[in-house]
């Protein structure tokens, strides 16, 4: 099509409130306007991307015999009640009710949809295994949208769900899925897309791995192994510690500290390292407040996913109130007395000679073991691994902590949803089974933002040719030169008659305007068309990324174009 | 794919609930699952057809100059304030608040958000003309949803949006969008669909039209005039009537009509045809509950639509009080005094020698001359055509009723969303203008139940070869005979790998399980493998609609069935 006819604005200036690259750049490049917040519309040129991605997904997913349904955006909140997940997913679901009063949400994911469909359907083993997915516009009420199309609220995306007799079924299938899915961002373009193991979170089951882009504006942690290659997000890595070498054994004494109400201060008090000591962290569980108490190594972190794992609820940090015993800022595991749960994480397991809380305002102790002194102790991994800890994998301290991007997920979820909304087939015996399930996501539009984060520069996006709006932009310079014009319309004319996709900018604006749109625009190859070369009888063919530039005669033109495409593709 | 992992259930009995075969063929053949009222989830088949119809939608909606993009399915209730429909749509509209108590909608149409996209952008008179569109997911909150995918609260819709700087403009474009749309249903199988004029509703804007599917099942009443072609909806066609020849003029009289409360009651008693009377309709506005009389003549039914618009507000049958002064069954236009807007239909305009109510309980006129003994009288047309109408084209007694279902619209717009948003551009002149829009849309899920309504038998759907779900059915009658396995499976591969949609059935059933299945998958080519075709080494070739119906040699049926898809397409 004519750039002229686009619709859309395109600009120099960042606008204030995007601070990560990829939203300023298709902001500036009339990719999307905000509508809410968290809500964008999509100019065509974003469409034209998605639809690309939506294109690779679909293959891929059909390669591994996935068949392509559609459930419906606005479901009946009975689907969720049957799961349980009406009541246990916090306000990011949308609830409201229709005109007859009936309790809807706003589907965010369809594991409840994708039961309903088949669980008359397939009754008998004979029916599995099998794959249903579909592309298909979610909503999460997010409480903190961000980044453009990175964290949104409304978003369209590929989800899968897979059923099977046995969990060596599915352990089969997930393997397919987790190939699959590297084909697919290999495919669009980041190749350097990694899986990690990660956390199921609200979605329960067992297994499951995250697809992430390294990069430093990622919302999340992960934990990879230099040596063995391990990689799981921070949320879900095992965090193991080695027994601190803290001299001899001695006695709980109880010692004066006025005041201090931080491990660091009581830690430079009484002139030790952090982690010779223990601290305290309070948590309340959300269905019913009642306080958690998480003892853990002065000089580690509490992991909050792991404590709500453990617990099985959601948790918010403590409000300390005088009712419930719990002497704050001076909590210690001997003799603890509050109305609290308590759990000590295994980096105190092994520990002695420790400072900690006395469980009395003003004093702590010293000479702390938690094998002579704590009674009844409930041990978990409740720390978060940290930059140099030790690999789970290969036990070298060797993790580093990078941040990316989830642009997909896979987890195994075993009989949650099948069970709690008694989906049962008949086995070879005749006997009634709960198929275990998989279930597999891909954001579009994060997807597509993802690539623009990959692979930008200053000027803009530089789309991989298999996701890019068009393949080729035509410029001519001079469209009031008739030779140069003439020539260009041409070239139009006969790259589309080759199937190939163009945007032509035969507007009369300064190079420079038709450069910097073309940037942002990141179409990977680039046709500039202008008196000076005619007098050559060249263009000029320059590619998004700087690799090509070369002049090449006018009537080899769409031969070496066609060329340059099915080389980059 | 093998017919045996499609997922879906197809079966005999239709489901009770099921009023038209659209509906009880989609349930029967594993096409549609209902979710809630008026929501399904689509299986396999369905979304194919859906697809095939959404990529020819696109080819014509880009043939046009389209631009595609994509706006949110959840929009803020702000910008339905700045054209006035958050207040004046009624509760089909879906509105609920988000976690942070935003007031929010469910789009049902796109008006705002495609003038929120180009607001900015379309600032200068050299950006138009443009269009464009989205398909994506709608909801509606219908009062009564209906047969299957005929009538329903969720669905997909193409909906585009053009922009013009003049009524002649958009008149141009209108009419280029008129042929996008009869190509798009003729492509879809469906060139039977005719544009009828239509009342633009709650759109707003002139001229419009919709695109009928003429069917006994449909829910819109058609005027149709079978000498000049005239067609319009019958809530936008005028009515025309001839003065009635009632005789000489007599003088009003009052007679009494004990408890005679309706007209034809009346009439009866007095011996008199309908025609010659007047009856009185009351509704009430919607937003004050003000009283709407309308007086038409006896033997005519009001027109709703007609009285909405001419009033601007919805209006609803009215409760009649006993402070509002007006004598129910006994309504008449002389003397009316009730409190009340009254209007008085065309056909009564010259209506002399009339029966009608006295304003008085018993009590009614005869000779009653509109002329003579209404004062003040505000005429309009209000009455609904009839079978056997005038023509309000050429004017003779030629018009018959149809039914229809709607399976697309276009409108033109006007200024309606542009003033009220404050969306200018300046023109040649340096002058701020509003400029005018058309919208148009299609949905595809109504779209594919009528060509089902349109095209099948008893035992299913009859897909036409541009949007089956399949090209090619393929059935190995008696898959335990090696021979017959082979040879289909032989062929299986060779259709695929000539790029030929196969769905291919090699279960162990009985032939009759099979072809039941086939017919409702309605794929237009049927190839049929079996041990007794083996002998002769040929295969059954027949197609859905059994216009085809040969045996081939098996080493050409691949070329057979490649010649007859592209004869079908």
């Amino acid at each position: 099509m004519k750039l002229e006819r686009l619709v859309g604005e395109r600009f120099k200036e960042k606008p204030a409130d995007c601070v990560v690259d990829s939203h300023g750049l298709m902001v500036r490049g009339g990719y999307i306007k905000p509508v809410a917040n968290g809500i964008f519309s999509q100019y065509t040129p974003l469409k034209r991307v998605c639809m690309k991605i939506e294109k690779i997904i679909r293959e891929e997913m059909d390669a591994i015999d996935g068949q392509e349904v559609l459930f419906p955006v606005v479901l009946p909140a009975a689907l969720w009640d049957e799961s349980g997940r009406y009541e246990s997913v916090g306000s990011e679901l949308l609830r409201f009710t229709d005109r007859n009063n009936s309790r809807m949400i706003l589907g965010m994911t369809h594991e409840e949809a994708a039961v309903h469909l088949v669980r008359e359907y397939a009754n008998s083993y004979t029916k599995y295994p099998f794959m249903i997915y579909q592309i298909q516009t979610k909503f999460r009420d997010e409480a903190r949208p961000r980044a453009g199309l990175i964290r949104v609220r409304e978003f369209t995306m590929k989800d899968a769900y897979s059923f099977h007799t046995s969990q060596e079924d599915l352990e089969e299938y997930y393997q397919k899925c987790y190939d699959a899915y590297n084909r697919i961002f290999a495919r669009a373009g980041v190749p350097e897309v990694v899986a990690v193991a990660s956390d199921s979170g609200m979605m329960g089951g067992n297994l499951s791995h995250e697809y992430m882009l390294l990069t430093d504006i990622g919302e999340d942690s992960i934990a990879i192994c230099g040596e063995c290659g391990y990689k799981a997000n921070l949320e879900a890595a095992e965090c193991i510690t080695e027994k601190m070498e803290n001299g001899q054994t001695e006695p709980l004494t109880k010692v004066h500290t006025p005041d201090m109400k931080t491990i660091e201060e009581v830690c430079a008090f009484l002139k030790e390292p952090a982690d010779k000591s223990c601290k305290a962290v309070v948590y309340q569980k959300n269905s019913d407040d009642e306080y958690i108490v998480i003892f853990i190594r002065g000089d580690l972190d509490v992991n909050e996913t792991k404590v709500k794992n453990f617990i099985g609820d959601n948790i918010h940090p403590a409000v300390i109130t005088d009712d419930c015993d719990i002497a704050a800022g001076f909590i210690g595991p001997v003799n603890f007395k509050g109305k609290a749960k308590v759990l000590i994480d295994n980096s105190l397991k092994e520990a002695d000679n420790i400072i900690c809380g006395a469980n009395e305002a003003d004093y702590h102790y010293t000479g702390m073991s938690v094998k002579r002194d704590v009674k009844n102790a409930v041990f978990g991994d409740f720390a978060k691994l940290f930059d140099g800890g030790i690999c789970p994998c290969c036990k070298k301290k060797t993790i580093s902590i990078s941040r990316g991007i989830e642009v997909g997920n896979i987890f195994q979820l075993g009989t949650k949803y099948t069970k709690s909304m008694n989906m049962t087939y008949l086995d070879k015996e005749g006997k009634a089974q709960y198929p275990v399930m998989g279930c597999y996501g891909i954001g579009v539009g994060r997807l597509a933002a993802s690539v623009c984060e990959a692979h930008h520069d200053e000027y803009g996006p530089v789309w991989p040719m298999a996701i890019a709006p068009w393949q080729v932009h035509l410029c001519c310079l001079r469209s009031d030169d008739s030779a140069a014009k003439e020539c260009a319309d041409r070239l139009y004319e006969e790259l589309q008659s080759r199937g190939i996709e163009v945007i032509y900018d035969d507007r009369k604006v300064r190079p420079g305007v038709m450069f910097s749109d073309a940037d942002l625009l990141g179409v990977p190859v680039r046709v500039i068309i202008s008196p000076r070369n005619m007098e050559e009888s060249v263009a000029e063919l320059v590619t998004r990324d700087k690799s090509v530039q070369e002049k090449v005669a006018i009537d080899k033109v769409a031969d070496k174009v066609k060329e340059l495409i099915l080389k980059l593709m």
